[in-house]
């Protein structure tokens, strides 16, 4: 299943290489000013465009297709959809044959039964992340005054990004990196105990982007190796005000009113122009394989926008789902 | 809300200090063996007792309330209950005037305007996991032959466990640690692309467990200074086999029937013996304290059997709502 | 599976003849007072003991498991269970070879692969209902000045109902009913269009009800003999109260303030004293057969009060939903 | 919420006078055949034309948005809209001013706080149900050799429903129906005790087609008159064949394999040529009026197509979940 949410529900649709990429949301309040302006500065950080990025560029005008009326929300369904309008579907008939090494070829080819769309990653392209920045740029309204700032902090292993890009280049081989995220303004009081904690929602959401393979709140991994003297954060006002933030701003699950923060690990692009070893599946036999088609160097300078987006999607259901129960 | 899961739906219920904590299993299917003897084992590996954990010591005696009948499930409702006959509330009342650092005191108050349970966590204890086991010993069941094993790599920075249990000791403060968790015998296709991603289910139910800050499949964090042709695993077989592992078993959200592998980090207890300052409610202002109760000194040893038991959890949950649509 | 809504869920739990039966509720606001003695009017109603209802008694003293603190719910599930003290489970050995028409027995055995508790009717009994009176009474102090009264307004074809009972105790045949139901005090604009309309979700719950066979808003079935000029209910003020109230209080699937009236069907108790015929599995062949065990001669003098129960029950969750999207 | 469903989850969108309207589908298994030409038929059934429907004609052609590839479903989420070629947004002024009797305007107009989109009922308008039976045709072939037949068998309040038709057309009045549903091949076993019973899913499906306020099941209505020996269902053979059908084919809330059968209420068109009163929000007094625009006399003509669809989509549901907990 492919929704995401339990009051404010989102779910994503569309191929790679289909006519329109799309986004439904349902559980949106009405009366939110929203237009199609509103979204294209996400939209645009989204872009491939960059050095390191995809030579492939889309248009990405959202077209509204339900849910607004006068330039705002109605209350009912909310539909976004774009076009897909630069694909080369000739470019992926190898897939078939060789399925590239890091992405979903094989393992959708075998879910699906062979029935998956397979151009260019079909259902489970990158492509479709421009329906969650659609649905970001919502969820942000609903928000309000809580920001959510995503940031490449790290690239290759190294912390000048520009740097990195370059040798990435240079090396034509595809690289990783980190990203920080950092929410301000989130009341005390957001998630539930257990099973609907802000790390669990958040990181659901997270994992649903393609590449991240880790992801820590607050000191994360470097805790395992601290002490509880030094871990816990010290209550310093009325407020909760911390003197540190070991906690990211999460205790027990539940929003303790200081920055939330946490850091995702993004995997290097599957696609690297290198050359790589595959099974293929005409010869039987693991054979010496190239990736054709365009694609990032390192997507993981595209992902902060699309972060951001998910981390809405998800505290706004959280935020919601709170107010349902005051 | 404190439910988890779709088909296979795992709701805990209780507090510390009440006279039970419990779970309550909907969409179990029909006719498994289970009695109240096959429980007992990851029972005792969850308990207290070893050196670093809490002198507080429980029965922990399953009572079957309903959906069992012959020593057999029935398909309906699956309810379990724990006394809690091991409870001192007395050493509590504290917590109203100083909220602990690195706890859910302050927060909870806040959520739940003072009428939450406040002893010994109420509802936010660790006692509940009790509850998550004995939940987690059913989902393996259904997993059938598929394999979970979690184990404590490292402790307080130290990979000689033992070592770091003895030098916490010494030191009387808390520390932290390194689980890791390997699944076997996965097939290929479990998990959704996007929202129900294999890494999005598993890391939902992770992050219910308290004091788990970071998860990272496969290669995780490492993989953000990695190179795309070090990091492509190749498939070397028509049932793809990779040669390395570096997607821990999962591409584009899916599972390829590799070892399904990740690590969490584990923060140190947040009840340390060591003083700390906290904001105290009736003098209004940070003061020294000292937390009272009995606690683990390394909550990371008793975290594996809880993290198998969710994670049993989350891909039982996967597997059953997979074969809903074949 | 056997839970309710989407913010305020119901799951019931508990077979005719086990230990225990109960309710766990999640998404229940912190705060509101309840103790067992809130329990104890509707519990009261539900009971049996008047003519033409079962001699089987029990105490049905409510015992708060989890979520209740100092008489106030504290905001984590709650769950409550009642004791079975008097089962006799001697009574139904026969069913596993006289499935009882018009009982579950013969499905729950297919159903479940001969898994099921069967006796009494197990999980399916009408015993259950004790554990949606209790979640009702929750739900309507939630619902707070908003009140639900259902009567029986028919009983076997009769409108004197207490004729009908001395009939049916004089014919040792069972009957079924009628009971009404009435609503005041719903603000305009509870429901969703399409598929969480009021009917939707109201009828979803009531149809949890055993014995109901029907159910009708406003004129119901009258209505499909109605003419438009007739039917449709003139506004005549500026809070949109109508002359009449062919609609019971509903348009377009959303209350429109004005009283939410429905009417619901109760077939005959299917236990009636009469001697029938069923198939009979060990001779193969269909038999003469009459029903032992303790049972009501109409269903229907119990109905009124769980029908108020399932009632708050989705009405309590329709409300907390769109307090969610506010 | 606008979503029905838990494995096979259907959304709809769309309003009355935007661009398109659609249904989003998520859950549906991968490889069945499914072309535009599938859904004609059923699409015709809806369409406008007969005696007593309105003269707004759509063409009503389905596109494809995703989930469909090589004319077979991917397993990906699946999207299908249509255009809205026929909009006259101008008839609808006069809805602000003067909320139409029996309609929702009043209804949408509070709980969305004026923004809701009120021409010809926006998202509330039966021009959405084209969306509910292309969703139904989806289901039906879910269902593979499971057979729906709806029929409406009185107008008016007659069975001949020709002369039904003709006198409205006379009397130029609206006139309601009722339609009977039949489902034939459902296997034992189907639908859950209590909350997931088979009529409180079909039921919850059946209120989201607007202008439905009764439903019964099997003798329905007429069980409340009747003894317990005359309504229960002998059963007859080893297959559970029974040798009446009061039940309607379920027992306990479970299909019991024979047929499925029930009857629905629809109630007049709400909009009829005759002259009403209602509230004027401008003289803020009750003013006689009349409805403009094109409109059904009788909507039942046109709802056993999307009773049939909205039945298929509810078993769709129960059939897929059941299979998960198999």
């Amino acid at each position: 299943m492919n929704t995401f949410g339990t009051v404010f529900r989102v779910s994503i649709f569309g191929e790679s290489h289909g006519k329109w990429v799309g986004v439904a949301i349902d559980g949106c309040p009405a009366g939110m000013a929203l237009c199609e302006d509103d979204l294209l500065p996400d939209l645009a950080r989204r872009k491939a465009g960059a050095t390191g990025t995809t030579p492939r560029k889309e248009d990405d005008i959202p077209i509204f297709v339900s849910g607004i009326f006068n330039n705002k929300t109605t209350g009912a369904p909310l539909t976004i959809v774009f076009e897909n309008n630069n694909t080369r579907s000739g470019d992926y008939d190898a897939i078939k044959e060789t399925p590239r090494p890091g992405h979903a070829d094989f393992v959708l080819n075998k879910k699906f039964n062979g029935y998956n769309d397979y151009r260019g990653g079909g259902h489970s392209s990158g492509r479709l992340t421009v329906a969650l920045v659609a649905a970001g740029v919502v969820a942000k309204k609903i928000l309000d005054s809580i920001t959510i700032d995503a940031t490449l902090i790290e690239a290759g292993g190294n912390k000048d990004i520009e740097a990195a890009i370059k040798k990435a280049v240079e090396d034509q081989d595809s690289i990783g990196g980190i990203v920080a995220c950092s929410i301000r303004g989130l009341p005390v009081g957001v998630g539930e105990p257990f099973f609907n904690s802000v790390e669990s929602v958040i990181s659901h959401a997270v994992f649903s982007i393609p590449a991240i393979k880790g992801i820590e709140f607050g000191s994360g991994f470097a805790a395992a190796g601290m002490k509880g003297s030094e871990h816990n954060d010290a209550i310093i006002d009325v407020n909760g005000a911390t003197k540190t933030n070991n906690a990211g701003g999460i205790n027990g699950g539940i929003s303790n009113g200081n920055e939330l923060y946490f850091r995702v690990a993004v995997k290097p692009t599957s696609s690297t122009p290198q050359q790589q070893n595959t099974w293929n599946t005409t010869t039987q036999s693991v054979e010496p394989f190239t990736v054709k088609g365009r694609h990032d160097l390192c997507i993981a300078i595209r992902v902060p926008v699309v972060l951001e987006a998910v981390t809405a999607i998800a505290l706004a259901d959280l935020v919601m789902s709170g107010k349902a129960i005051k």
